[in-house]
Protein backbone atom coordinates (compact mmCIF):
# COMPACT_ATOMS: atom_id res chain seq x y z
CA UNK A 1 0.00 0.00 0.00
CA UNK A 2 1.47 3.88 -1.06
CA UNK A 3 1.11 6.13 1.98
CA UNK A 4 -0.71 8.44 1.10
CA UNK A 5 -0.03 12.32 1.03
CA UNK A 6 -1.38 13.89 4.60
CA UNK A 7 -4.79 15.21 4.45
CA UNK A 8 -4.06 18.31 5.95
CA UNK A 9 -1.02 20.55 5.11
CA UNK A 10 0.13 23.22 7.20
CA UNK A 11 0.31 26.83 5.83
CA UNK A 12 1.60 29.82 7.20
CA UNK A 13 -0.68 33.21 6.84
CA UNK A 14 -1.13 36.51 8.49
CA UNK A 15 -4.05 37.60 10.01
CA UNK A 16 -5.60 40.90 9.40
CA UNK A 17 -7.87 42.54 11.95
CA UNK A 18 -9.65 46.23 11.83
CA UNK A 19 -7.40 46.84 8.78
CA UNK A 20 -3.66 46.10 10.18
CA UNK A 21 -1.69 42.91 9.66
CA UNK A 22 -2.22 41.25 13.69
CA UNK A 23 0.25 38.67 13.72
CA UNK A 24 1.75 35.72 10.95
CA UNK A 25 0.83 32.03 12.31
CA UNK A 26 0.18 28.83 10.66
CA UNK A 27 -3.53 27.39 9.84
CA UNK A 28 -3.96 23.97 8.45
CA UNK A 29 -5.54 23.93 4.73
CA UNK A 30 -7.15 20.76 3.28
CA UNK A 31 -4.93 19.17 0.63
CA UNK A 32 -6.22 18.88 -2.45
CA UNK A 33 -4.65 16.19 -4.84
CA UNK A 34 -5.52 15.32 -8.51
CA UNK A 35 -7.06 11.63 -8.33
CA UNK A 36 -6.58 9.56 -11.80
CA UNK A 37 -9.60 7.20 -11.96
CA UNK A 38 -7.73 4.15 -14.65
CA UNK A 39 -10.05 1.06 -15.77
CA UNK A 40 -7.64 -1.63 -17.73
CA UNK A 41 -4.52 0.76 -18.47
CA UNK A 42 -6.87 4.02 -19.37
CA UNK A 43 -7.36 6.73 -17.96
CA UNK A 44 -11.36 7.30 -16.94
CA UNK A 45 -11.33 10.97 -15.32
CA UNK A 46 -9.24 12.93 -13.19
CA UNK A 47 -10.44 14.48 -10.12
CA UNK A 48 -9.40 17.07 -7.17
CA UNK A 49 -9.71 15.40 -4.20
CA UNK A 50 -8.89 15.02 -0.75
CA UNK A 51 -6.20 12.17 0.10
CA UNK A 52 -7.79 9.95 2.01
CA UNK A 53 -9.73 6.72 1.91
CA UNK A 54 -8.93 6.85 -2.15
CA UNK A 55 -9.59 2.97 -2.30
CA UNK A 56 -13.23 4.04 -1.55
CA UNK A 57 -13.20 6.81 -3.57
CA UNK A 58 -12.02 4.11 -6.67
CA UNK A 59 -15.03 1.72 -6.06
CA UNK A 60 -17.78 4.47 -4.95
CA UNK A 61 -16.84 6.68 -8.27
CA UNK A 62 -17.02 3.03 -10.53
CA UNK A 63 -20.34 2.55 -8.49
CA UNK A 64 -22.11 5.47 -8.76
CA UNK A 65 -21.17 6.18 -12.36
CA UNK A 66 -22.19 2.86 -13.26
CA UNK A 67 -19.23 0.96 -14.38
CA UNK A 68 -19.38 -1.95 -11.78
CA UNK A 69 -22.76 -3.30 -10.20
CA UNK A 70 -20.23 -4.73 -7.16
CA UNK A 71 -16.78 -4.20 -5.71
CA UNK A 72 -16.35 -7.90 -6.73
CA UNK A 73 -16.11 -7.03 -10.48
CA UNK A 74 -13.29 -5.11 -10.10
CA UNK A 75 -10.15 -7.85 -10.21
CA UNK A 76 -7.49 -5.49 -8.69
CA UNK A 77 -7.37 -1.80 -7.22
CA UNK A 78 -3.78 -0.02 -6.70
CA UNK A 79 -3.42 3.08 -5.32
CA UNK A 80 0.20 4.79 -7.07
CA UNK A 81 1.11 7.82 -6.05
CA UNK A 82 3.17 10.17 -8.54
CA UNK A 83 5.37 12.59 -6.79
CA UNK A 84 3.97 16.11 -7.10
CA UNK A 85 1.52 15.34 -9.86
CA UNK A 86 -1.17 13.18 -8.22
CA UNK A 87 -2.47 10.07 -6.87
CA UNK A 88 -3.48 6.67 -9.64
CA UNK A 89 -6.65 4.36 -8.56
CA UNK A 90 -5.19 2.29 -11.14
CA UNK A 91 -8.28 -0.89 -11.58
CA UNK A 92 -8.09 -4.19 -13.39
CA UNK A 93 -12.23 -5.01 -13.96
CA UNK A 94 -13.50 -8.57 -14.21
CA UNK A 95 -12.98 -10.22 -18.09
CA UNK A 96 -16.13 -8.85 -20.03
CA UNK A 97 -16.51 -5.25 -18.21
CA UNK A 98 -13.97 -3.77 -20.73
CA UNK A 99 -16.90 -4.00 -23.38
CA UNK A 100 -19.26 -1.83 -20.94
CA UNK A 101 -16.38 0.67 -20.27
CA UNK A 102 -16.01 0.94 -24.48
CA UNK A 103 -19.54 1.31 -24.80
CA UNK A 104 -19.70 4.19 -21.73
CA UNK A 105 -16.77 5.81 -23.34
CA UNK A 106 -18.87 6.26 -26.71
CA UNK A 107 -21.92 7.35 -24.63
CA UNK A 108 -19.80 9.92 -22.94
CA UNK A 109 -17.74 11.32 -25.92
CA UNK A 110 -20.17 13.67 -26.29
CA UNK A 111 -19.65 15.72 -23.13
CA UNK A 112 -15.86 15.29 -23.13
CA UNK A 113 -15.04 16.29 -26.33
CA UNK A 114 -15.23 14.41 -29.28
CA UNK A 115 -18.05 16.17 -31.38
CA UNK A 116 -21.88 15.03 -30.03
CA UNK A 117 -23.44 17.48 -31.23
CA UNK A 118 -25.66 19.54 -28.30
CA UNK A 119 -28.88 17.97 -27.80
CA UNK A 120 -27.47 14.29 -27.56
CA UNK A 121 -24.85 15.39 -25.12
CA UNK A 122 -27.39 17.27 -22.89
CA UNK A 123 -29.56 14.24 -22.65
CA UNK A 124 -26.35 12.19 -21.63
CA UNK A 125 -25.40 14.31 -18.53
CA UNK A 126 -29.14 14.57 -17.03
CA UNK A 127 -29.87 10.86 -16.94
CA UNK A 128 -32.57 9.83 -14.76
CA UNK A 129 -31.63 8.43 -11.46
CA UNK A 130 -32.21 4.92 -10.23
CA UNK A 131 -35.58 4.29 -8.38
CA UNK A 132 -35.71 3.75 -4.56
CA UNK A 133 -37.29 0.44 -2.86
CA UNK A 134 -36.63 1.46 0.52
CA UNK A 135 -39.82 2.04 2.57
CA UNK A 136 -38.69 2.00 6.34
CA UNK A 137 -39.79 5.64 8.06
CA UNK A 138 -37.78 7.60 10.03
CA UNK A 139 -38.57 9.97 12.95
CA UNK A 140 -37.85 13.57 13.50
CA UNK A 141 -35.33 12.92 15.92
CA UNK A 142 -33.55 9.92 14.63
CA UNK A 143 -32.68 12.82 11.96
CA UNK A 144 -31.80 15.44 14.62
CA UNK A 145 -29.68 12.34 15.79
CA UNK A 146 -28.11 11.45 12.65
CA UNK A 147 -26.79 15.39 11.84
CA UNK A 148 -25.59 15.58 15.72
CA UNK A 149 -23.66 12.39 14.99
CA UNK A 150 -22.15 13.87 11.56
CA UNK A 151 -21.07 16.99 13.22
CA UNK A 152 -19.23 15.01 15.81
CA UNK A 153 -17.29 12.64 13.70
CA UNK A 154 -15.92 15.19 10.84
CA UNK A 155 -12.28 14.74 12.08
CA UNK A 156 -10.56 16.45 9.08
CA UNK A 157 -13.22 19.58 9.29
CA UNK A 158 -12.75 20.11 12.71
CA UNK A 159 -8.81 20.64 11.48
CA UNK A 160 -9.70 22.06 8.67
CA UNK A 161 -13.08 23.95 8.49
CA UNK A 162 -12.89 23.50 5.01
CA UNK A 163 -14.45 20.10 3.62
CA UNK A 164 -17.67 18.51 3.15
CA UNK A 165 -18.86 15.22 4.68
CA UNK A 166 -21.07 12.18 3.95
CA UNK A 167 -22.70 9.85 6.78
CA UNK A 168 -24.99 6.97 6.69
CA UNK A 169 -26.78 6.73 9.43
CA UNK A 170 -28.84 3.71 10.84
CA UNK A 171 -31.47 4.25 13.78
CA UNK A 172 -30.61 1.06 15.68
CA UNK A 173 -26.55 1.20 15.08
CA UNK A 174 -26.05 5.10 14.87
CA UNK A 175 -23.64 6.19 12.30
CA UNK A 176 -22.18 3.51 9.80
CA UNK A 177 -19.67 5.62 8.16
CA UNK A 178 -18.24 9.03 7.72
CA UNK A 179 -16.44 9.99 4.64
CA UNK A 180 -15.25 13.90 4.22
CA UNK A 181 -13.26 15.30 1.00
CA UNK A 182 -12.49 18.46 -0.51
CA UNK A 183 -15.54 17.97 -2.96
CA UNK A 184 -19.16 16.97 -1.89
CA UNK A 185 -19.27 14.82 -4.59
CA UNK A 186 -16.28 12.95 -3.93
CA UNK A 187 -17.36 12.70 0.10
CA UNK A 188 -20.74 10.64 -1.34
CA UNK A 189 -18.59 8.48 -3.52
CA UNK A 190 -15.94 7.90 -0.77
CA UNK A 191 -19.39 6.91 1.22
CA UNK A 192 -20.64 5.02 -1.64
CA UNK A 193 -17.21 2.71 -1.66
CA UNK A 194 -17.01 2.36 1.79
CA UNK A 195 -20.37 1.15 1.91
CA UNK A 196 -20.41 -1.48 -0.72
CA UNK A 197 -16.96 -2.58 0.70
CA UNK A 198 -18.36 -3.38 3.85
CA UNK A 199 -21.65 -5.23 2.55
CA UNK A 200 -23.66 -2.99 4.15
CA UNK A 201 -27.08 -2.56 3.66
CA UNK A 202 -28.60 0.79 3.12
CA UNK A 203 -32.23 0.39 3.03
CA UNK A 204 -32.79 0.45 6.49
CA UNK A 205 -30.81 4.02 6.89
CA UNK A 206 -30.33 7.13 5.42
CA UNK A 207 -27.50 9.40 3.74
CA UNK A 208 -26.82 12.84 5.77
CA UNK A 209 -24.98 15.33 4.12
CA UNK A 210 -23.18 18.71 5.15
CA UNK A 211 -23.51 20.16 1.31
CA UNK A 212 -26.04 21.43 -0.52
CA UNK A 213 -28.26 19.12 -2.77
CA UNK A 214 -27.30 19.01 -6.45
CA UNK A 215 -28.61 16.92 -8.86
CA UNK A 216 -25.82 15.12 -8.99
CA UNK A 217 -26.23 14.21 -5.44
CA UNK A 218 -29.34 12.80 -6.09
CA UNK A 219 -28.28 10.36 -8.66
CA UNK A 220 -25.53 9.14 -6.54
CA UNK A 221 -27.78 8.61 -3.26
CA UNK A 222 -30.24 6.76 -5.93
CA UNK A 223 -27.08 4.13 -6.69
CA UNK A 224 -26.55 4.07 -2.82
CA UNK A 225 -30.54 2.41 -2.42
CA UNK A 226 -31.47 4.75 0.30
CA UNK A 227 -34.67 6.20 0.60
CA UNK A 228 -34.07 9.37 2.86
CA UNK A 229 -31.46 11.88 2.05
CA UNK A 230 -30.69 14.95 4.59
CA UNK A 231 -28.94 17.51 3.70
CA UNK A 232 -27.34 20.48 6.20
CA UNK A 233 -27.83 23.16 3.02
CA UNK A 234 -30.20 23.99 0.33
CA UNK A 235 -31.20 22.00 -2.76
CA UNK A 236 -31.13 22.87 -6.41
CA UNK A 237 -34.64 22.90 -8.02
CA UNK A 238 -33.24 20.08 -10.24
CA UNK A 239 -32.27 18.14 -7.26
CA UNK A 240 -35.53 18.11 -5.78
CA UNK A 241 -36.65 17.01 -9.36
CA UNK A 242 -34.67 14.26 -9.31
CA UNK A 243 -35.42 12.96 -5.64
CA UNK A 244 -39.12 13.10 -6.71
CA UNK A 245 -38.76 10.93 -9.73
CA UNK A 246 -36.25 8.46 -8.03
CA UNK A 247 -38.66 8.26 -5.25
CA UNK A 248 -36.42 9.35 -2.83
CA UNK A 249 -37.36 11.47 0.61
CA UNK A 250 -34.99 14.82 1.02
CA UNK A 251 -34.70 17.06 3.84
CA UNK A 252 -32.62 20.02 3.21
CA UNK A 253 -31.85 22.87 5.53
CA UNK A 254 -31.61 20.82 8.33
CA UNK A 255 -30.62 22.37 11.60
CA UNK A 256 -30.41 21.80 14.92
CA UNK A 257 -34.29 22.97 15.68
CA UNK A 258 -35.69 21.72 12.23
CA UNK A 259 -35.38 21.16 8.56
CA UNK A 260 -37.55 21.19 5.17
CA UNK A 261 -38.70 18.07 3.56
CA UNK A 262 -39.59 18.61 -0.05
CA UNK A 263 -40.44 15.03 -1.41
CA UNK A 264 -41.79 11.90 -0.45
CA UNK A 265 -43.16 13.02 2.91
CA UNK A 266 -44.11 9.77 4.06
CA UNK A 267 -40.64 8.14 5.24
CA UNK A 268 -40.95 10.99 8.29
CA UNK A 269 -42.64 10.64 11.30
CA UNK A 270 -43.19 13.16 14.12
CA UNK A 271 -40.60 12.60 16.71
CA UNK A 272 -41.46 10.66 19.58
CA UNK A 273 -43.13 12.50 22.61
CA UNK A 274 -40.86 10.96 25.16
CA UNK A 275 -37.55 12.00 23.07
CA UNK A 276 -38.67 15.39 22.74
CA UNK A 277 -39.36 15.55 26.34
CA UNK A 278 -36.71 13.82 27.65
CA UNK A 279 -35.57 15.82 30.72
CA UNK A 280 -38.92 18.49 30.16
CA UNK A 281 -41.90 18.67 31.89
CA UNK A 282 -43.75 16.26 30.82
CA UNK A 283 -44.33 13.00 32.42
CA UNK B 1 -32.37 35.73 -28.27
CA UNK B 2 -34.08 33.04 -26.53
CA UNK B 3 -36.01 33.39 -23.30
CA UNK B 4 -34.23 31.89 -20.86
CA UNK B 5 -35.48 29.57 -18.31
CA UNK B 6 -36.23 31.08 -15.07
CA UNK B 7 -33.36 31.15 -12.44
CA UNK B 8 -35.55 31.11 -9.52
CA UNK B 9 -37.71 27.82 -9.20
CA UNK B 10 -41.02 28.02 -6.65
CA UNK B 11 -40.91 24.98 -4.75
CA UNK B 12 -43.58 23.35 -2.34
CA UNK B 13 -42.34 22.36 0.89
CA UNK B 14 -43.10 21.26 4.27
CA UNK B 15 -41.60 22.70 7.27
CA UNK B 16 -40.73 20.76 10.52
CA UNK B 17 -39.66 22.38 13.54
CA UNK B 18 -39.15 20.75 17.09
CA UNK B 19 -40.10 17.25 15.55
CA UNK B 20 -43.12 18.40 14.01
CA UNK B 21 -44.47 19.29 10.63
CA UNK B 22 -45.57 23.20 10.82
CA UNK B 23 -46.78 24.21 7.29
CA UNK B 24 -46.51 23.30 4.11
CA UNK B 25 -45.26 26.63 1.79
CA UNK B 26 -43.12 27.51 -1.27
CA UNK B 27 -39.56 28.49 -1.08
CA UNK B 28 -37.11 30.17 -4.16
CA UNK B 29 -35.17 27.36 -4.98
CA UNK B 30 -32.10 28.07 -7.57
CA UNK B 31 -32.55 26.41 -10.94
CA UNK B 32 -30.19 23.93 -12.27
CA UNK B 33 -29.79 23.16 -15.96
CA UNK B 34 -27.10 21.37 -18.52
CA UNK B 35 -25.39 23.96 -20.86
CA UNK B 36 -23.36 22.45 -23.51
CA UNK B 37 -20.73 24.44 -24.89
CA UNK B 38 -20.54 23.54 -28.71
CA UNK B 39 -17.35 25.01 -30.98
CA UNK B 40 -18.35 24.09 -34.74
CA UNK B 41 -20.84 21.67 -34.29
CA UNK B 42 -19.24 19.40 -31.41
CA UNK B 43 -20.04 19.45 -27.65
CA UNK B 44 -16.43 20.47 -26.01
CA UNK B 45 -18.44 20.13 -22.33
CA UNK B 46 -21.48 20.15 -20.63
CA UNK B 47 -22.01 21.31 -17.01
CA UNK B 48 -24.58 21.76 -14.67
CA UNK B 49 -25.39 26.00 -13.98
CA UNK B 50 -28.08 28.72 -13.43
CA UNK B 51 -29.56 29.56 -16.33
CA UNK B 52 -28.33 33.55 -16.66
CA UNK B 53 -25.78 34.44 -17.76
CA UNK B 54 -25.14 32.55 -20.26
CA UNK B 55 -23.16 34.29 -23.12
CA UNK B 56 -21.32 35.65 -20.43
CA UNK B 57 -20.23 31.96 -19.24
CA UNK B 58 -19.89 30.55 -22.78
CA UNK B 59 -17.13 32.89 -23.27
CA UNK B 60 -15.60 33.27 -19.80
CA UNK B 61 -15.38 29.45 -20.13
CA UNK B 62 -13.98 29.49 -23.18
CA UNK B 63 -11.53 32.26 -21.91
CA UNK B 64 -10.16 30.21 -18.98
CA UNK B 65 -10.05 27.12 -20.64
CA UNK B 66 -7.61 28.89 -23.27
CA UNK B 67 -9.95 27.69 -26.29
CA UNK B 68 -9.44 31.31 -27.36
CA UNK B 69 -7.38 34.29 -26.49
CA UNK B 70 -9.82 37.12 -26.75
CA UNK B 71 -14.00 37.16 -27.30
CA UNK B 72 -13.33 38.20 -31.19
CA UNK B 73 -12.33 34.75 -31.78
CA UNK B 74 -15.92 33.44 -31.26
CA UNK B 75 -17.41 34.17 -34.88
CA UNK B 76 -21.71 33.92 -33.53
CA UNK B 77 -22.35 32.30 -30.53
CA UNK B 78 -25.91 31.09 -30.29
CA UNK B 79 -28.26 29.82 -26.79
CA UNK B 80 -30.67 27.58 -28.25
CA UNK B 81 -33.14 25.98 -25.92
CA UNK B 82 -33.92 22.03 -26.10
CA UNK B 83 -37.54 21.81 -23.51
CA UNK B 84 -36.29 19.80 -20.52
CA UNK B 85 -33.08 18.73 -21.86
CA UNK B 86 -31.33 21.96 -21.06
CA UNK B 87 -29.27 24.88 -23.07
CA UNK B 88 -26.79 24.82 -25.95
CA UNK B 89 -24.20 27.43 -26.23
CA UNK B 90 -23.93 27.16 -29.77
CA UNK B 91 -20.28 28.66 -30.80
CA UNK B 92 -18.31 28.84 -34.17
CA UNK B 93 -14.82 29.90 -34.43
CA UNK B 94 -13.11 32.09 -36.39
CA UNK B 95 -11.31 29.62 -38.83
CA UNK B 96 -8.03 28.48 -37.93
CA UNK B 97 -9.03 27.91 -34.44
CA UNK B 98 -10.47 24.66 -35.24
CA UNK B 99 -6.83 23.72 -35.63
CA UNK B 100 -5.97 24.74 -32.17
CA UNK B 101 -9.50 23.04 -30.70
CA UNK B 102 -8.27 19.82 -32.49
CA UNK B 103 -5.12 19.72 -30.74
CA UNK B 104 -6.43 20.63 -27.47
CA UNK B 105 -9.15 17.42 -27.87
CA UNK B 106 -5.93 15.25 -28.03
CA UNK B 107 -4.53 16.87 -25.49
CA UNK B 108 -7.56 16.19 -22.69
CA UNK B 109 -7.80 12.35 -24.13
CA UNK B 110 -7.17 11.40 -21.36
CA UNK B 111 -8.76 13.11 -18.04
CA UNK B 112 -11.95 12.54 -20.57
CA UNK B 113 -11.96 8.67 -20.62
CA UNK B 114 -9.71 7.95 -24.53
CA UNK B 115 -7.03 5.78 -22.89
CA UNK B 116 -4.37 7.71 -21.30
CA UNK B 117 -2.38 5.93 -18.87
CA UNK B 118 -2.45 7.65 -15.26
CA UNK B 119 0.91 9.54 -14.88
CA UNK B 120 0.39 11.86 -18.60
CA UNK B 121 -3.64 12.57 -17.59
CA UNK B 122 -2.79 13.84 -14.01
CA UNK B 123 -0.20 16.50 -15.44
CA UNK B 124 -2.43 17.09 -17.88
CA UNK B 125 -5.18 18.00 -15.41
CA UNK B 126 -3.02 20.63 -13.01
CA UNK B 127 -1.72 22.57 -15.52
CA UNK B 128 0.76 25.74 -14.40
CA UNK B 129 -1.27 28.86 -13.83
CA UNK B 130 -0.49 31.88 -15.92
CA UNK B 131 1.63 34.21 -14.15
CA UNK B 132 0.30 37.42 -13.33
CA UNK B 133 1.68 40.82 -14.05
CA UNK B 134 -0.84 42.96 -12.15
CA UNK B 135 1.24 45.40 -9.57
CA UNK B 136 -1.03 48.03 -7.75
CA UNK B 137 -1.44 47.29 -4.17
CA UNK B 138 -5.06 47.57 -2.43
CA UNK B 139 -5.67 48.64 1.15
CA UNK B 140 -7.36 46.51 4.20
CA UNK B 141 -10.24 48.83 3.73
CA UNK B 142 -10.97 48.58 -0.01
CA UNK B 143 -11.32 45.07 0.31
CA UNK B 144 -14.11 45.02 3.24
CA UNK B 145 -15.69 48.01 0.89
CA UNK B 146 -15.82 45.19 -2.00
CA UNK B 147 -16.61 42.31 0.55
CA UNK B 148 -20.17 44.69 1.33
CA UNK B 149 -20.60 45.66 -2.23
CA UNK B 150 -20.82 41.92 -3.17
CA UNK B 151 -23.23 40.66 -0.36
CA UNK B 152 -25.29 43.20 -1.62
CA UNK B 153 -25.35 43.09 -5.01
CA UNK B 154 -26.50 38.81 -4.77
CA UNK B 155 -29.54 39.14 -6.53
CA UNK B 156 -30.06 35.81 -7.32
CA UNK B 157 -28.89 34.48 -3.55
CA UNK B 158 -31.18 36.89 -1.86
CA UNK B 159 -33.53 34.71 -3.52
CA UNK B 160 -32.90 31.33 -2.65
CA UNK B 161 -29.88 31.33 0.03
CA UNK B 162 -28.08 28.81 -2.00
CA UNK B 163 -26.27 30.62 -4.63
CA UNK B 164 -22.34 31.75 -5.36
CA UNK B 165 -20.99 34.58 -6.65
CA UNK B 166 -17.76 36.44 -8.47
CA UNK B 167 -17.28 40.01 -8.64
CA UNK B 168 -15.05 42.37 -10.04
CA UNK B 169 -13.87 45.83 -7.85
CA UNK B 170 -12.04 48.69 -8.95
CA UNK B 171 -11.54 51.32 -5.66
CA UNK B 172 -12.03 54.00 -8.00
CA UNK B 173 -15.51 53.11 -9.66
CA UNK B 174 -16.47 50.15 -7.17
CA UNK B 175 -17.98 46.58 -7.69
CA UNK B 176 -18.13 46.56 -12.15
CA UNK B 177 -19.50 43.26 -12.40
CA UNK B 178 -21.48 40.26 -10.31
CA UNK B 179 -22.25 37.28 -11.27
CA UNK B 180 -24.10 34.04 -9.68
CA UNK B 181 -24.33 30.67 -9.89
CA UNK B 182 -25.25 27.17 -8.71
CA UNK B 183 -21.36 26.63 -8.75
CA UNK B 184 -18.48 28.43 -7.52
CA UNK B 185 -16.35 27.75 -10.98
CA UNK B 186 -19.46 28.89 -13.09
CA UNK B 187 -19.77 31.91 -11.34
CA UNK B 188 -16.35 32.71 -12.02
CA UNK B 189 -16.39 31.82 -15.59
CA UNK B 190 -19.42 34.24 -15.99
CA UNK B 191 -17.29 37.04 -14.52
CA UNK B 192 -14.25 36.05 -16.72
CA UNK B 193 -16.68 36.17 -19.73
CA UNK B 194 -18.42 39.68 -18.76
CA UNK B 195 -15.10 41.52 -18.08
CA UNK B 196 -13.96 40.38 -21.24
CA UNK B 197 -17.45 41.40 -23.39
CA UNK B 198 -17.39 45.00 -21.85
CA UNK B 199 -13.96 45.47 -22.46
CA UNK B 200 -12.76 45.98 -18.66
CA UNK B 201 -8.79 46.19 -18.17
CA UNK B 202 -8.21 43.79 -15.26
CA UNK B 203 -5.13 44.90 -13.42
CA UNK B 204 -6.20 47.98 -11.30
CA UNK B 205 -9.07 45.77 -9.71
CA UNK B 206 -9.27 42.53 -7.84
CA UNK B 207 -11.71 39.70 -7.68
CA UNK B 208 -13.94 38.95 -4.74
CA UNK B 209 -15.42 35.40 -4.20
CA UNK B 210 -18.17 34.36 -1.81
CA UNK B 211 -16.73 30.54 -2.10
CA UNK B 212 -13.58 28.46 -1.14
CA UNK B 213 -10.89 28.61 -3.25
CA UNK B 214 -9.49 25.20 -4.69
CA UNK B 215 -7.17 25.49 -7.49
CA UNK B 216 -9.46 26.14 -10.65
CA UNK B 217 -10.21 29.11 -9.13
CA UNK B 218 -6.86 30.18 -9.41
CA UNK B 219 -5.82 29.52 -12.61
CA UNK B 220 -9.20 31.24 -13.43
CA UNK B 221 -8.34 34.06 -11.98
CA UNK B 222 -5.09 34.31 -13.48
CA UNK B 223 -6.87 33.98 -16.65
CA UNK B 224 -8.77 36.91 -16.00
CA UNK B 225 -5.17 38.78 -14.94
CA UNK B 226 -5.84 40.12 -11.66
CA UNK B 227 -3.33 40.37 -8.63
CA UNK B 228 -5.48 40.07 -6.04
CA UNK B 229 -8.30 37.38 -4.98
CA UNK B 230 -10.26 38.00 -2.39
CA UNK B 231 -12.55 34.96 -0.57
CA UNK B 232 -15.29 34.85 1.99
CA UNK B 233 -14.42 30.79 2.25
CA UNK B 234 -11.08 28.91 3.21
CA UNK B 235 -8.78 28.29 0.76
CA UNK B 236 -7.26 24.23 -0.33
CA UNK B 237 -3.75 23.70 0.42
CA UNK B 238 -2.85 23.44 -3.69
CA UNK B 239 -5.19 26.60 -4.35
CA UNK B 240 -2.48 28.31 -1.86
CA UNK B 241 0.39 26.92 -4.00
CA UNK B 242 -1.04 27.87 -7.02
CA UNK B 243 -1.45 31.35 -6.03
CA UNK B 244 2.04 31.94 -4.71
CA UNK B 245 3.36 30.11 -8.38
CA UNK B 246 1.05 32.46 -10.18
CA UNK B 247 2.03 35.69 -8.42
CA UNK B 248 -1.54 36.18 -7.01
CA UNK B 249 -2.10 37.72 -3.54
CA UNK B 250 -4.58 35.14 -2.26
CA UNK B 251 -6.71 37.20 0.56
CA UNK B 252 -9.28 34.21 1.95
CA UNK B 253 -11.42 33.70 5.17
CA UNK B 254 -12.59 37.57 4.78
CA UNK B 255 -15.20 38.46 7.49
CA UNK B 256 -16.69 42.02 8.30
CA UNK B 257 -13.41 42.36 11.16
CA UNK B 258 -10.78 41.12 9.31
CA UNK B 259 -9.16 38.52 6.43
CA UNK B 260 -5.97 36.12 5.91
CA UNK B 261 -3.55 36.94 3.50
CA UNK B 262 -1.31 33.45 2.17
CA UNK B 263 0.86 34.24 -0.49
CA UNK B 264 2.41 37.89 -1.83
CA UNK B 265 1.57 40.20 1.07
CA UNK B 266 2.82 42.99 -0.60
CA UNK B 267 -0.28 43.97 -2.73
CA UNK B 268 -2.13 44.96 0.52
CA UNK B 269 -1.64 47.52 2.81
CA UNK B 270 -2.98 48.64 5.89
CA UNK B 271 -6.11 50.51 6.30
CA UNK B 272 -5.94 54.54 5.66
CA UNK B 273 -6.39 55.95 9.48
CA UNK B 274 -9.68 58.46 8.65
CA UNK B 275 -11.36 55.33 7.21
CA UNK B 276 -10.76 53.61 10.39
CA UNK B 277 -11.58 56.40 12.19
CA UNK B 278 -14.80 57.27 10.19
CA UNK B 279 -17.11 58.28 12.89
CA UNK B 280 -14.84 57.15 15.41
CA UNK B 281 -13.01 59.35 17.85
CA UNK B 282 -10.48 59.93 15.81
CA UNK B 283 -10.34 63.92 14.48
Amino acid sequence: MTNLPSAVVRISRTVWRDGVALETSERASPAETAIAIVYDGGTEAVMMASPQDVEDFAIGFSLTEGIIGAPEEIESLEIVEHADAGLEARMWLKRGLGERLGRRRRNLAGPTGCGLCGIDSLEQAVKPARRVEAERTFSASEIHEALEALSRAQALNHATRAVHAAGFFRPETGLIAVREDVGRHNALDKLAGALARAGEGTEDGFVVLTSRVSVEMIQKAAVVGVGLVVAVSAPTALGVRMADEAGITLAAIARSDGFEVFTHHHRIIAAEPEKLAAGGAGQ
